[in-house]
């Protein structure tokens, strides 16, 4: 079984105890959302980050505990919802003090860019990882899910892809920074855009109103796409000269295994300029990069030529 | 710096990012405490289980993800609030498959049992280890603390202390059960109860609203008390023989390093015969323990002669 078999398989033999009443999203989006109140949806999601997985050994505490956050915290807001709180577990073997005090200020730097309170956590020794929760909340019935795509949408996506396997490959030799030069550079520094995703929380605010369909890259477009039209008897067409890359030669690897965080949404074309005006009132860089057809499928074309994208990193 | 150290120089160090006006209770406690609303406070917590630190490479997964969910419950039943839902996060290598189906019905298992809904989750690969967040409700401000201890309280403990040492001994050559067969044995069989920790809920419902102080039992008797009265100027006396155990032989460790996931908590001595009605009402076993006092420090006393137990157990 490949990550995703395993994952539905788990779904299913769950069963009812993933269903409720309150349960309006249960796992399998970006996020879950349960109805609290008459006012709000409560959005939870959770992800882990693993040494030699989703970070080398020797990746600067900072750096790791602003990822982790913000990594996070882009689940919550692919629903379309602010996120609130955090709740951090840290395994880390017990000489490492001195990285955890780095990995505590990383976490503290993202939260507080995002307004968003840290409100509990666990310390546990072994192999470092960390295990980010985070609550946000969304108005009543406004969340956006990914399987929700209509055909002739517009696709759209946020930011530039391909900093993954460019951090990947250049960290090998890399002279860290420090967090609070990085972070002035994440729009012409490849590893500061990779070790510093943006989490666009008024963007989506803007836009949820009118997209149909939203979620981020975490596993590649590619697979992002799949799951989007899943559900439906749906396709995706991209355009590949729009997808903004910080590396045109690695075009193949870009499309499959990027993991920028970046949001891949889907609109219908009448909202076209609504979009961009949200986008210009949020200083928000995002392009339409393809169409939801109705031949299945995801399917990528380079001037005209159709290309293959390296298949999607799995975190399993 | 010991674990307990670390803990609050990283609380010190995240500041103002751990405090808001929606936040009762920050990191320290089981639990976080937040507003949400006039009717309810959220009540949140994660906890994390490595191999070879929380369980052995060999352990049955039913065995572990009951325990995971259980232990975790216990941190938001220990605030007195009502769990609703949990995300699992869980690593494994690769080949771990089967181990992995098994460990879901022990998630799912808990989860019926305490009406408690799986609303996400993430796999990824690396050490087998397991972090659950969970989600819980309580009605307006009755949330329990574990640090407004009163001075002549009594002290009270549910259950029967002591299955830790016993079983992580007897692990070894044991035969796995069945989780079924298991779960019919608790009072009886401390291999049972040391998996399968209860989680009190309707107790807690009733007890809530005249306790003055609560806490779970995760670190040892001992540390738990500590924590109690850290932030008084108060003490507290244990009578060892009123303490329920599974094997009176191990008394200085089962006092110092259990982790059975029983409930501590306080009250008035006026309150007594209220708590023996409601425990009588939902068949909780427990035992009034010892005294809040205005000496500081906490002491145990066993036929009159102070014994000094076993140094908590450090999960870090």
């Amino acid at each position: 079984m490949n990550e995703t078999e395993l994952i539905h398989q788990i779904i299913a033999d769950l069963g009812e105890q993933t269903q409720g009443e309150t349960v309006m999203v249960g796992p399998g989006d970006d996020a879950a959302v349960v109805q609290w109140n008459t006012t709000d949806n409560i959005v939870v999601t959770t992800d882990t980050f693993v040494v030699d997985r989703h970070f080398s050994e020797d990746t600067p505490g900072d750096l790791v505990g602003y990822r982790c956050i913000a990594a996070t915290l882009s689940d919550v807001v692919a629903m379309s919802a602010r996120p609130c709180y955090v709740t951090v577990a840290l395994t880390v073997e017990t000489n490492s003090q001195d990285w955890v005090f780095e990995f505590v200020k990383g976490v503290r730097t993202c939260c507080a860019e995002t307004n968003t309170r840290i409100i509990g956590g666990n310390m546990a020794c072994g192999n470092k990882s960390a295990t980010v929760s985070a609550i946000g909340l969304v108005p009543d019935s406004t969340y956006v899910r990914r399987d929700t795509v209509c055909n002739g949408d517009d696709i759209w996506l946020t930011g530039t892809l391909g900093a993954t396997k460019l951090a990947i490959s250049a960290n090998v030799d890399w002279q860290p920074k420090p967090l609070e030069e990085l972070l002035q550079k994440r729009d012409n520094c490849f590893m500061a855009a990779y070790f510093l995703p943006r989490v666009r929380i008024e963007f989506v605010e803007k836009i949820r109103s009118y997209v149909t369909a939203m979620t981020d890259i975490s596993d590649g477009l590619q697979t992002e796409l799949e799951h989007m039209i899943r559900s439906s008897n749906l396709g995706a067409r991209i355009d590949v000269e729009q997808v903004n890359m910080w590396d045109r030669r690695h075009k193949a690897h870009t499309l499959g295994c990027d993991d920028s965080y970046e949001l891949l949404f889907t609109l219908p074309k009448a909202k076209r300029t609504k979009l961009e005006q949200n986008a210009s009132e949020t200083n928000t860089e995002c392009r339409c990069i393809g169409e939801i057809t109705s031949t299945r499928g995801v399917k990528f074309f380079d001037n005209g030529q159709e290309i293959f994208p390296v298949s999607g990193y799995s975190h399993f």
